[in-house]
């Protein structure tokens, strides 16, 4: 009856998700602020159709947060479910074979940016709320917290928890905002990376140069600029910051081995990536280098003339975005301290080194035997006919962390995207039965989540 | 008489070389081929007015090459004058104080894109021509040859020379397109470095990835770029591509100390451009380093994210552009190739790295003792008192060596910029004076090289 309903509406839920994914909601880039606040308010209209009590567009400091609820009855448990309707810049856009914010299907996947991250796993959750509002299945009350700034770093959100723990009271927290290892081998996110993003700006002379007038004789900052990158590894892949790995909890051999027992092909891996060889900490295998090992990533690097052509300068100043992905029990705010400290200490004298912090986030761990995932476990059985495998996922969604602090509650990551989904790259996508398959999953999450 | 002519026709000479100023002649930036062609132009229409028995504009596979020419009497010699009419890129545009190619004066220098390299030296020529024509002082022929392509490696004029040897047929060589010591300390360059311009590509994944959700796991190609060109040099300052100091000639100690000999203020090097401390290769002064030795430097680089924001990116591809000055006997082809060669072999299996050569040139020393290096001389004499010093400068005048090459002439480096006249760099300038004082120079020296 729900396999029905979801079925015969299939075409309706994705021409609604299509105008959606059509508003390029940037959060990163002020010149779409607008177009974010539509991606709200578009929201917002879907939720009232969908048959909730009441939807508001909360304003922040920056883009606003969806909020809406459904109160059947104050008595029965109350799901509060967690997205993000803001998606990440589009750009290298010369690499996409579609236009990113005009959505297409090609074999069976939604090819547009925010696809699967995360418009298109949160509108599972409106379409399997209006699912069982139709279907008169809803088995107790839900709320509904949408936010525009976690590509951002979710900078406002920590106020809008702290100043609404009334308004948020709930039980159980759902975010789909994660992936699956396959269809045939479902999975739950049941550990996240926290992050720690920087920004650092090295000086050298007070103007651009000649670099054949001057050139061996000053400092040039994008050569000292690499210098100093190439300093945060070891040879064997360990970021060298003073501290960092002190707080970093190990695995226990138990968990190293359920941890390494997921399925998982090295070489179609490599093969999908198109590279040769893997590189990561050495004594790790990949799966725990991405799930239970904090990294340190460049995301972007600039200085000097970058046109057509050759130019013969030596610049006055280089540039780079720096990334740490963290794990328990490190603190991001203590890592990005330790970062500031450790790369101000690697600057030469005949340079000056500016260090910025962008965002950070918290590492979390989700428990695996509470009432909350065994439903979720069951949804699964239900819909895939597995039991899902609890994994560890690399990315990283502080909410999780900011809840628990702030609202004490659990959360159950309940994602179905695929690792491979192109997310935060040209060419993001979403399978059309990932989509499918997790509205029916969401809808049986409920049931066994209130089942007595 | 010249002084005279000179000072009278002063705001005329520099309204004219405002309006060639005007033309954004930047030859690196396809969008501007039809500014350069206009450039061209402008200068042949002036030849013409000041009185040369022919001018024409030589096409190219690239930018034009003018030709004009005044022959008074084939028995007497022939100088021939080169210099270039192309540009550099003006950005980053952010920096400059007034618009690149809006020339103004402000205290008595002239600020512009091309004010000093090279278009304010090259017009110096014309109007020394015209001086010379006007009062009837021209003591032997004179050709001139200005092209448009020395901002990106003269790729065609190599062929033109070739083709074109009886045209070019000459005793002597004059370039403005050098630096003096300051107006008290009037120098000569009689050494000028080679180039050879790479640009390098290092490939990780086949598509930007999500940094959280592969970090740590998958090769950074920006890391490992940064890596790469780290471990071009040692902790000495010392470049390690094998075999690139085989041909480099070492300078006897008598060389050295009249290298040294030169003024040279350290403290007030550093304070003007704004730095605490030099860097150099170790053993070697800051005008031996700038002057005789060989360097590599990262004139551009970029890769991932650089936008506004954040981006949790790991790039599939990053990118550098870097260029080495070379000194006598090294030949730049011979570099290019053990520069590949070993940026290849610094490639981690798990990237794949593109190298690609843009352009290069040779260095060339140019002798002291000739006859035409003694007008020069005695020309600085009169015009500023002072016998000129001997100096060797960084950059590049790839033409010198081809000239002998080709032309068996011997090249007088007749320069009257300044190394901090921000040539390459945003606020571009060349002092009036300087413009002035040079124009009578030129006249000079045309006196004392025919001088029996």
């Amino acid at each position: 009856m729900v396999k029905e309903y979801i079925a015969s509406n299939k075409d309706r839920f994705l021409s609604e998700l299509f105008d959606w994914l059509r508003i390029p909601s940037v959060s990163a880039d002020s010149r779409h602020k607008g177009d974010v606040r539509k991606a709200a308010e578009f929201l917002r209209e879907k939720f009232s159709q969908a048959g909730v009590d009441k939807v508001e567009i909360c304003e922040t400091k920056g883009h606003p947060i969806v909020f809406a609820e459904k109160i059947v009855n104050p008595a029965l448990p109350t799901v509060l479910v967690y997205g993000h309707y803001d998606v990440q810049p589009p750009d290298p856009l010369n690499l996409w074979t579609s236009p990113p914010f005009e959505p297409v299907i090609k074999d069976d996947k939604i090819y547009a940016r925010g696809a699967c991250d995360d418009k298109g796993q949160v509108y599972m959750h409106v379409k399997a709320f209006e699912t069982m509002m139709k279907l008169n299945l809803l088995p107790c009350n839900v709320k509904f917290m949408v936010e525009g700034e976690e590509e951002v770093g979710s900078d406002n959100l920590g106020t809008f928890v702290k100043e609404n723990k009334a308004k948020l009271k709930a039980d159980i927290i759902l975010i789909s905002d994660t992936a699956l290892i396959s269809l045939e081998h479902p999975s739950i996110t049941t550990g996240l990376r926290g992050l720690s993003y920087m920004e650092v700006e090295v000086t050298g002379p007070n103007r651009d140069l000649h670099s054949g007038v001057y050139g061996g004789a000053v400092a040039n900052p994008v050569n000292v600029l690499c210098s100093m990158i190439d300093a945060l590894h070891d040879e064997n892949g360990r970021i060298t910051i003073p501290g960092f790995y002190d707080k970093v909890a190990e695995l226990t051999a138990a968990q190293r081995k359920a941890l390494n027992d997921a399925p998982f092909d090295l070489e179609e891996y490599k093969h999908e990536l198109g590279i040769t060889e893997i590189k990561g900490e050495k004594g790790y295998t990949t799966l725990e280098r991405t799930g239970v090992r904090p990294t340190l990533d460049v995301n972007g690097i600039w200085g000097g003339y970058t046109g057509e052509g050759a130019k013969t300068v030596l610049p006055s100043k280089a540039h780079a975005k720096i990334s740490m992905r963290l794990v328990p029990n490190q603190v991001s705010t203590e890592i990005t301290e330790l970062f500031t400290k450790h790369f101000q200490s690697l600057a030469p004298k005949y340079v000056t080194v500016k260090v910025m912090a962008h965002h950070g986030g918290e590492p979390a761990v989700t428990s695996t035997d509470s009432p909350a995932y065994q439903a979720a476990s069951r949804a699964f059985e239900d819909v895939f006919g597995k039991t899902p495998i609890p994994t560890r996922d690399g990315g990283s969604i502080p909410i999780v962390a900011l809840f628990k602090k702030e609202l004490g509650l659990d959360t159950v990551l309940l994602g179905f995207g695929f690792d491979t989904d192109a997310i935060h790259s040209p060419n993001e996508h979403y399978g059309v039965k990932n989509f499918v398959m997790g509205i029916e999953t969401i809808v049986s999450f409920y049931k066994h989540f209130v089942k007595k």
